[in-house]
């Protein structure tokens, strides 16, 4: 699997759209604002910079993409007017992969601007937008030019489905029936992917700049821990069922891996101590539940969790799954989801567990 | 017409693209080849950037997108060569109105730099990449970020259908049979567009940064010749045939009028010279002919030339006409078109009228 081309949110505004379908990743930005708040009032504080560069890293499209960007440009707007200072120029960089719809977010931009204007209630400052289309397991801006980056639910998306992982078969990702050298091989590609982030971040963030990062991760220390990976599981089976009825052949699925890593508190941790450019300020842990899903649905989908759960995965995984089985495979394969998340699950235990680090750029290394 | 949501190119890579219907342009950037490498050889020259800021203004979708950057970042590494200097990093903005197929542009980033490096033969310096999406008569840069900037028949585009055209009846920009208060209008609109896009440009182009920008315009001082406007002149006739046999109602032809105005080189000129930012370097006059749309053309419509002109003008047009007139028209009135043009248009004679000038940015007023 190509990752860089073939893994995108669902594009456009329509059913299945993911700016349609994200409100448990919208639920899961909002438990971190406190950690937000507190970094940026520091930052500006200590930085006052006229040009505030802020990156929102794997922004995907619809309304997520500009709720920290919104957040974060009142947070410094109502300091400026605190400390009586001038209010900065803006520059916003939207990252993610090329096959993603930055056309969906470029065609909201005036709106956000319109609407956080009236919110405000009075003249904030020049606000540039920028779309940024490249991994960012890669250099993505020059060195030394950004202040504050934010990423949430992106990083545990790998650059790459890991090497040696054949033997992983009837799964479509680490599980508990996973053999051990696969557990092993999609940490090592974490380990690695992460670390390149790291090493690319530390060179483009300026000095006292910082990064808040909310991964999709896990509790456990134990990689066997279904905590993380269930919803995939929930998948696996769906395939594996319609593998059973010769919808699908047996071998598409044995070679469809996802490139996803959810990790432990200790493993981002410790990444960031190897690479040693950034200082860890926070390491939190919060839970979405997938209650939170229901908030605003209405009528009969209201309590069926396994059809909301099952839109919300669509929304995700369906540009991958259309890539290795085909377009005629995924209406059934999401009301099969639907069926088995329902059958299966613990209605009350089931979400989704953030992992949220706060780092700062510590002081460059001085050439003498 | 909000024309910045509905003015952009045919997007995608369909038959009507404009990716797929852009030669017209292509030949015309390559006419004004010499006045870029003159500019970008002085700048980098007399800068010697760490990091060369580069903006298409314009970009539209499609291969002509790249033709510039690739040209610039070719000659910047040969001088780095000749000059014995480390080759810069680039920043490359990639600017157009927000309805622009920007996911079209980003996917084809890798391939772009995949080429480059290929005709290089050698690692170029980093290079990054933006998507811009914003109406460049407004501020779309910080203060005095940019070094080169480049226009290829964008900026007859106005930012809005003038005011107090509504006599002009019949046609559907400026005519041979528009009222003179028509093309005051127009005229006036231009002055005022341009002269604001010069005064955000003289703000975000650092001292001696330069801009090459390349008009669809006319030789002539006369406002009513007709070397700018035939090719609207025939879609106008299209339309008002259409009116004719009931097809469209006149009232919904009267009321189109498109946002656009060819300048004549002492147009330009007067408008640099009033807003004072920018020492013209060059002012030149250059003329595409339809014919060479037919180069890559095999087969029947190797010699037709209305059919190759219709396809053109319908990438450029048809996201307005549909605004305006609904979908079900724009296939029968390019086959007019078609029609028309080779019934009436002189063949030897007909082409864009381009006019390109350098513009470099004065030094910036110190304060004492």
């Amino acid at each position: 699997m190509d990752v860089t081309h073939v893994l995108h949110m669902n594009g456009g505004i329509g059913k299945s759209s993911y700016a349609n379908n994200s409100l448990l990743q919208k639920n899961g930005i909002s438990l971190t604002k406190h950690i937000r708040e507190e970094a940026i009032r520091s930052l500006y504080r200590s930085t006052l910079p006229s040009c505030l560069s802020i990156a929102e890293l794997g922004c995907a499209s619809g309304p997520n993409a500009f709720i920290v960007v919104s957040e974060i440009i009142k947070i410094v707007e109502k300091l400026c007017k605190e400390m009586n200072q001038k209010c900065p120029e803006y520059k916003v960089f939207m990252n993610d992969l090329p096959g993603n719809d930055f056309n969906n977010i470029f065609k909201s931009i005036s709106s956000f601007k319109e609407k956080l204007s009236n919110e405000m209630k009075s003249q904030i400052g020049p606000c540039y937008f920028y779309g940024v289309p490249a991994s960012f397991y890669g250099r993505i801006f020059p060195n030394q030019t950004l202040h504050f980056l934010h990423s949430s639910y992106s990083l545990h998306w790998l650059s790459k489905v890991p090497e040696g992982i054949e033997n992983n078969k009837g799964n479509i990702c680490m599980s508990i029936t996973s053999p051990l050298n696969v557990l092993k091989a999609y940490y090592e590609q974490f380990q690695r992917d992460f670390s390149l982030f790291l090493k690319c971040r530390a060179e483009e963030v300026v000095e006292g700049g910082c990064m808040v990062l909310t991964f999709s991760g896990r509790r456990s220390e134990n990689p066997y821990s279904n905590e993380c990976c269930y919803i995939w599981e929930v998948m696996a089976k769906a395939l594996n069922d319609m593998v059973l009825e010769g919808t699908i052949k047996e071998e598409k699925v044995d070679t469809f891996n996802i490139p996803i890593y959810n990790p432990s508190p200790s493993e981002v941790k410790l990444e960031v101590l190897k690479e040693g450019s950034f200082t860890i300020n926070r390491l939190e842990v919060s839970e979405v539940k997938f209650e939170s899903l229901l908030e605003s649905e209405k009528g009969e989908s209201f309590n069926d969790y396994g059809y909301n759960v099952a839109k919300c995965m669509r929304a995700i995984a369906e540009p991958m799954l259309i890539n290795h089985f085909g377009k005629a495979i995924t209406e059934e394969l999401f009301y099969r989801y639907k069926e088995i998340f329902n059958d299966c699950m613990s209605k009350e235990e089931t979400g989704i567990i953030n992992v949220t680090m706060l780092l700062s750029r510590k002081p460059y290394a001085r050439s003498i």
